[in-house]
């Protein structure tokens, strides 16, 4: 089979490798599809390289059929169509009390242990989800970010009656507000990339730009005068952090979905006057993939929209290159039997 | 009848009065004790004269006996020891939510109206806690910083099996303390002034001292490595800003209850790494005061140990003097009818 490697200094091998017989517990997937995540791209740019063991097969936003089950599994057959949880939580212990979603001693599957951009990918069985005969497996391998989304929305406690605003509207971005509105609440998506407002508002999603709209005076106009009551921040940046708090109405919560790698400069007096919420958000638990396993089944949101290009696995090398070109794509799928 | 008055300029004067019979809605207070809050002392040092009309008889943690009720007041009778929930919210408007004790166009009496710290006080009768006739009424001018802190203890939700760092041990983080143990929850207070750590242990509090003790390792030494559940800021300070996502544990709720005029530096990949909330609080409901009154009635906590000076009302100037040049104060009390 094919198989491929990040090997440090950006750059990556496609390399052939003998299929593994699943060891006990785990079954062997014929990967479908393999979606490329914002930490894929971090890897690819060196930047966790202390924690990526070279060379390491990448890749964790996956749809596949299992292809072989190993000993003592039980409850799945050759032929499911299955997407993986990449959470290892075998090492948590009673100080993760009980949130082994998190647990300090958590193996990322796909970040520090081989991952899915591969054609044949061994994991334990734990770590499944099964999928309905008649999902398409190009939007399952969207599960696994939804499933951020779907956390983030549900730490949120977001209700119908309320509205949201999303601040950056990357992938993550679009799905935390596709998900939200699901929800029945008002969305607004705060985005400062023209190509990006576009896409959001094909899909139906609406979205401003705080260079050009007073973000703060648009949402009181939207609401009444009562602002968010939940803001997701999924941007990043200082101005993101800047707005968050005003932006957001009395008891308004914060959900922090981005990842600062330095402390920042926060109002905290605005949490203090407002009583507002900050509420860190990572990854997902198992009831976020069966929430979004259930709206990818029901395929009644614009998923397909968020699928910008598709491609052979042996061109990994070119889509990591290219995505640092392309600020405009969304999600780029590996087509992993190719 | 005596009243104090803020001049501006560090300026206290003491003026003769009329008083006043109680318009429709009110009730006139005879006020017992006045405590001086850290509010009071910023007021003093000129920190918010923009806000505070001069002349302005400042103060409102207090307690008292109803010495004349207003026409349409009912269910209050003269006699009556009373408690003031100091919060006039009658402006509050739908975008408040609910949420009125923080609603936008809040009067909070004693800062942006007349206060306690004169003999006879006219406030609404929607602003009125009963006490049993028993209660002590030095006891009872805890209430309202009780209040604050009882608030605190109710938004993080701590539990009986928890844990709880304070992290600062003035008069709030003491109150804080006493309400967390109360609860049941392991306490332990982090103070880095001798005088309060020692106040604190004569109190049967736990205190360490974090620039002679990890407090990291120590609050993991005692909780089987899950770090603190909750963690309450009451110190004001970068350094508690800086251990407060380090001594959360996973999912740890941290309680922003100091007042950080500018914004600061939080480590913000914590928050998302343990899924760390922080929730702003600010003053306190109707509940929390009844909480409040039930404690200080039933005085099992050391509250008497709060309170280090009694002075008479004339004094308020030389009060004010000393509390700058004595930090190991915590809790001082006018008595409003000498």
């Amino acid at each position: 089979m094919i198989a491929t490697q990040y090997e440090g200094n950006k750059t990556f091998s496609v390399v052939e490798k003998e299929i593994e017989a699943p060891a006990q517990g785990e079954v062997r997937i014929k990967v479908a599809y393999s979606g490329v995540c914002g930490t894929d791209v971090h890897i690819y740019h060196g930047m966790m390289d202390q924690r990526v063991a070279m060379p390491q097969t990448i890749g964790h936003e996956m749809s596949g059929v299992i292809d072989a089950v190993g000993p003592g599994v039980e409850g799945f057959a050759e032929g499911d169509k299955v997407v993986v949880r990449p959470l290892d939580d075998r090492k948590a212990k009673p100080s993760d009390k009980g949130f082994n979603h998190i647990c300090e001693e958590l193996n990322f599957i796909g970040i520090d242990s081989p991952g899915s951009m591969q054609q044949y990918w061994n994991v334990p069985a734990f770590t499944l989800h099964k999928l309905k005969e008649h999902t398409d497996l190009k939007l399952a391998a969207l599960i696994e970010p939804l499933s951020v989304a779907t956390h983030d929305v549900r730490l949120s406690g977001l209700q119908a009656n309320e509205t949201a605003v999303v601040l950056g509207g990357g992938p993550i971005g679009l799905l935390v507000a596709m998900v939200a509105k699901e929800v029945g609440a008002q969305v607004i998506i705060s985005e400062v990339n023209q190509t990006r407002i576009d896409k959001a508002k094909s899909m139906g999603l609406e979205a401003v730009n705080p260079m050009e709209v007073d973000l703060v005076e648009y949402v009181k106009s939207k609401t009444e005068g009562r602002l968010a009551d939940v803001v997701f921040e999924v941007a990043g940046v200082q101005p993101a952090l800047d707005i968050m708090t005003e932006v957001a109405g009395i008891r308004g919560r914060i959900v922090m979905v981005a990842i600062h790698g330095q402390p920042k400069p926060v109002n905290l007096f605005k949490f203090f006057w407002k009583e507002l919420k900050l509420i860190g958000a990572r990854v997902y638990e198992k009831e976020d993939y069966e929430k979004s396993i259930s709206l990818i089944t029901a395929n009644e949101l614009p998923f397909e929209d968020m699928i910008t290009d598709v491609q052979p696995l042996s061109n990994i090398q070119k889509v990591f290159e290219n995505i640092d070109n392309n600020p405009d794509g969304m999600k780029v799928l590996m087509d992993c039997q190719l």
